[in-house]
């Protein structure tokens, strides 16, 4: 945690060159960023950047000093292009070796005879790391100061997670409503900005959508406030009534 | 195009509240930058941000100065929460206002009595900024300068890519090889690391996947210079099967 942050918020690092080039579609945002919303942490930022230490370094030094908590995704496996642990470690000035923990654990996760050079590699981090346990593939991830370096296979990432609850102070659970209706969001625009500048502390978002074989727009509003929620949304639906639109979905 | 940068680069940012909540999954980052490959342009880095002004601006002028191209997605609809057009003007410092253009399409391409204060936001931007069509859904995107302003829906945003092309001047094509394999990373680490540093200017990536309702690795070869790929997918080859391991897909 970074005790200089007031606010409960969070930035993701998304390491790797196959998501820039689109080979890859990053599904790990929208994972974590629901899961860190429901402890009540906010992602107030993502970058994407390459395998490239330099960059790294100076992302990782540049967020962790401006959120809370940063997360980074990729880059910590064997391979010759996983360099986020190497990378961390400069970012930190730490040693970066064999952590005596994360080799246990490797060394009693392999058979005898397996644990080769190339798996060696995936217990090399800062030494000084506080690791994050990984109960699918062995290889865990680790976190030093404000910084949490997990995986990029979602399905790993997915399941180290539960062990990420006890190193996290969250804030109040940021809560949210949604309508969906049927209309075009130049009906609504002047209308949803009057309610808006009503409650200037809440998040009203409008997103246009093209389903159930309809043109339709969702408004999501999100606050940590459950009243003022319900304020709001009562707003809204009173001029969707009004102007006789459809509801599809609430 | 930023004419101080040599190298025929890219930044997307990707402006939104509703993808940092986890809300929305972004798809635009794959499909721009699977078709700005194809022209040869790299996309270099993404940052996804939140519809706040400052953090717009800020974002802009930072990214502009550093990449060749700068494309941004999301926030020029009609509603309250639409402020990226707001946000590039003040970016470049520019008059904000309706863009005589635009008004026009926007006019013929609503049937009179329609093209209401709501739509007529959909032509303020900045007053000198150039179009981008939209076959779609009439409301255009722009450009000023370096930065080309997309809508966030991925079916109108795809439909507008080919109005870019004549505004674009790419670099050479990125071309990529892709060999899938049966086997674990951490057992051609160190063969795959070799090859990396014989071709050092060739990217090469691994990547671990669980399909086929198998575990394999996919290693991707990337460069303009087909030679070079073709010669480091052959020494990539030559260790796959002196080492027997299995070719899945290639």
């Amino acid at each position: 945690m970074n005790k200089d942050i007031k606010k409960v918020n969070a930035a993701i690092i998304i390491i790797g060159n196959e998501i820039l080039s689109g080979r890859t579609q990053d599904v790990n945002v929208t994972f974590l960023s629901k899961w860190l919303n429901n402890i009540g942490v906010k992602v107030e930022e993502v970058r994407v950047i390459p395998d490239n230490e330099a960059i790294i370094v100076e992302c990782i030094n540049k967020l962790r000093k401006k959120f809370k908590y940063v997360f980074t995704t990729g880059g910590i496996g064997p391979t010759h292009d996983d360099i986020t642990s190497r990378s961390v470690s400069k970012a930190f000035n730490m040693q970066y070796g064999y952590h005596k923990e994360a080799y246990t654990i490797l060394e009693e996760y392999y058979k005898q005879g397996e644990f080769s050079e190339g798996r060696k590699k995936m217990a090399k981090m800062p030494i000084q790391a506080k690791l994050i346990y990984n109960p699918s593939s062995g290889a865990p991830g680790f976190l030093v100061e404000n910084v949490f370096c997990l995986p990029g296979v979602p399905s790993i990432l997915k399941s180290m997670v539960d062990g990420l609850k006890n190193k996290i102070v969250g804030g109040k659970k940021i809560l949210s409503e949604t309508i969906s209706i049927q209309t075009v969001e130049s009906e609504i625009a002047q209308q949803l900005e009057d309610v808006q500048n009503k409650f200037k502390d809440i998040e009203i978002g409008s997103y246009p959508f093209f389903r159930f074989g309809k043109i339709g727009v969702s408004v999501v509003i999100r606050s940590t406030e459950k009243k003022k929620i319900d304020e709001c949304y009562k707003q809204i639906v009173s001029f969707i009534k009004k102007n006789k639109i459809k509801i599809l979905e609430r």
